[in-house]
């Protein structure tokens, strides 16, 4: 047998498929749906710039870097590709406001869409180019993570970093139109650059946020490497001494099997929006009252209780202890606060970016709302992507409305609408942009596949 | 007990340690053979740049990265701190002639120096201080390493760029004067940038040299990040979800232990040279032939025979199989042929960097003496950095000479001396630079503690 009719590694069967994919052959959904993802990371990129999050990596980028083509959010001059792909993917994780792949477990956007834009950007990419690139990251990103869903957090390993860093590098590799053999070699090198602990957990350190960001440093990196001629091993997924071997050592893993339908089953459309920028066990109770509410316009003065509904884990995470919950000592606290969520919406009507500033998080006719906030716990779908919960109103002349969500608002089995996500990006989009910015940026990035270039994303610099 | 009375996690006992290293305190063989192992990293640095080694960094980085205050080897203009640091890591290993830690089998300088340099030529910083960073890298890259030396190879990572990371980490925040608890934010986001696989064994990818460049130029982004305020997990060595707990699953490290002697003990003066830019196991062998020479002049052509003695492993790696070995096929085939090391040395006085060269490996006076050298196995000490060997030189006039090293030369028992490392450094230097500058700069890094300010460096580029 000769090295040619030798059966192709998983890195050159996904590098295959990348540098082959076009825009055009793309399913009208795939399509559709990759472009309004694209617009949910920029807003929630935008948002995190307009409230100063992870300022040290703009202020870092500034100090660090040198010029260059490509476009950092917040960052007046322009970038080298590798370092604008870092700011981003920072930024549209800071808020963890963006999107997520259920079965891998995986921030996937924010790595993904950096690397392509950065690396479209430097290398003067068309909008058909950079919006195949996309697809491209989010279809490998997701199978490298689903091959083993679950698995890498346990071990303590972050997969939106661990698999986004294959994403980013195939995203980079397309978009700038490497072809397969060069590809192959991006994605054995990205292996060599594969990290991001979940140690952050003990101390709430920034590292979660900078994982996607170096996701996308990375990839660009190595698909600039591979296009100058370096190799990176063909069997950086299956070897002994491979990425899962060594990283998920004594578990078996056969991402091939999760190949095989590449091209013809997409995972871009299953990937999850977030609605609300808080814990997602707030977010069925939320829009759940969202749903008496609409029927049922109450002011805040005539609701007596509110009864939430969750499992059990939820208690844990946003109810209790309830001394720190009805009076959020922080943001951060404020985002894992169910009765703070729900006195909010009942409030002001919304649950926003917004409702999270330390300003907001002290409005007195919120708090005087939260201590009406109570819970019931019941049994959810145990799937990580359910987050079911409910609510009960009890009004102040004796009325009671309930309404429930067996799976949170934003996924497969309740997927937020082309509307929802929409009105999420205005709003995001709105804090650091004017109207007519906001407009345009969304008109821009619905039509990608027919741009000729990426000279909007001007747009998004400070 | 409050939060400040709590026991210093690992990384802030290294980063108390690294931000209170001053150059002045370090003992005088801790100095001296710190700067010397600056200048052997440079040489190899510059061999590899004469030889177009890696071209692909060079080229990729003028492609990718903006200008800025730092040094590349053989890069004309100016680079920001992290591609500078990138550039070198890799070129300075690229040639595999550079030092290595016996005990955690990690290639040291070449993460560390271009970590402080580069971050030392973007602070201002002066030659004490980069020294100091130096030695501190060098102190926490082997300490790292050696709390599981052996362990990481048998997983498939690579320690020259998984520990290697922590120790530029710690080199580029001593060198841009970060105080302690900056400097432990620092190794608690380089957890998180911390990749290496061994995966190139398979094919001979070229990501074994990208790592410890990528390694520097991830310390430099980490110590950057913390500079600007970005946290890291404060437990990223002993934490559930850390470094050995994640990358090394069910092997229980206790890097606490290593670190009870910091700034008493000293692994800088254990590092070891390799006195060959070829494989360890022909390093005894040539060296006990050089013995032989220096007391018995002989040329080539009064020479019947040499009997080279290596232990079993030795044999597969460089003596057989025979055919391949006396005649090698490329240049890193001759780096694995003993025959040719050997001859090498009888017919040009060297085994240097300029012997593995595409014309010197089809040099018909070397060739016709490969198949005079024949082998006999014996018993080595097991030790990973013993690598014994010998020679029986068998003259055509009947005389017979013998001589042995149970330790290869370089390491902590046979080291080499100051004069050797000297002479290597100007073989390596020579082929990039004119003998002048060979000098300058020889007296440069030898006198790094004194100098005000590293302009020196601008002579290594383009």
């Amino acid at each position: 047998m000769t090295l040619a009719e030798k059966a192709p590694t998983a890195a050159q069967r996904i590098a295959t498929f990348t540098a082959g994919l076009r825009a055009q052959d793309l399913p009208e959904q795939v399509r559709r749906t990759a472009s309004l993802h694209v617009l949910d990371t920029l807003g929630c990129g935008l948002a995190a710039s307009a409230l100063d999050e992870a300022a040290y990596v703009v202020s870092g980028t500034e100090e660090g870097a040198g010029g260059g083509p490509a476009t950092g959010i917040g960052v007046a001059h322009g970038l080298p590709a590798a370092e604008a792909a870092f700011v981003n993917g920072v930024l549209c994780h800071a808020l963890d406001f963006d999107d997520t792949h259920p079965e891998s477990v995986t921030h996937v956007s924010v790595a993904v869409t950096p690397a392509a834009f950065a690396a479209g950007e430097a290398a003067g990419a068309d909008g058909a180019t950079v919006l195949a690139a996309v697809v491209a990251g989010n279809e490998v990103s997701t199978r490298v993570g689903a091959a083993a869903g679950g698995v890498f957090h346990a071990r303590g390993l972050h997969p939106s970093g661990v698999c986004g860093v294959f994403g980013a590098a195939a995203a980079a590799a397309r978009a700038r139109g490497l072809d397969a053999e060069t590809t192959a070699h991006a994605l054995g090198i990205a292996g060599s650059m594969a990290s991001g602990l979940l140690e952050f957990l003990a101390d709430g350190a920034d590292t979660k946020r900078l994982h996607p960001g170096w996701a996308a440093q990375a990839g660009i990196t190595a698909a600039r490497l591979a296009a100058h001629g370096a190799t990176g091993p063909a069997t950086v997924f299956e070897g002994r001494r491979g990425f899962y071997a060594t990283y998920l050592n004594g578990v078996e893993v056969d991402l091939g099997a999760g190949l095989a339908d590449l091209g013809q089953r997409w995972n871009t459309p299953s990937i999850a929006y977030k609605p609300y920028p808080a814990c997602h066990y707030t977010h069925a109770p939320v829009d759940a009252l969202a749903e008496v509410l609409r029927e049922h316009p109450l002011r805040a003065d005539e609701v007596a209780r509110v009864v939430a509904f969750t499992d059990k884990t939820g208690v844990d995470l946003v109810l209790e202890p309830s001394a720190d919950k009805v009076r959020p000592r922080t943001p951060y606290d404020a985002k894992f606060s169910l009765p703070y969520c729900l006195a909010s919406l009942l409030v002001r009507g919304s649950v926003e970016v917004g409702s999270f500033t330390p300003d907001a998080i002290a409005d007195q006719a919120v708090l005087a709302v939260t201590p009406r906030v109570s819970y019931e716990t019941r049994e959810y779908s145990p799937r990580p992507d359910a987050f079911g919960g409910g609510v009960r109103v009890e009004t102040t002349d004796g009325r009671t409305f309930e309404a429930e969500l067996r799976y949170q608002r934003g996924g497969a089995e309740n997927p937020m609408t082309e509307d929802d996500v929409r009105v999420k990006y205005r709003a995001n989009a709105g804090l650091a942009l004017s109207g007519g910015a906001v407009s345009a940026l969304e008109d821009s990035v619905t039509r990608l596949g027919e741009l000729p270039d990426l000279g909007f994303l001007a747009a998004v610099r400070s």
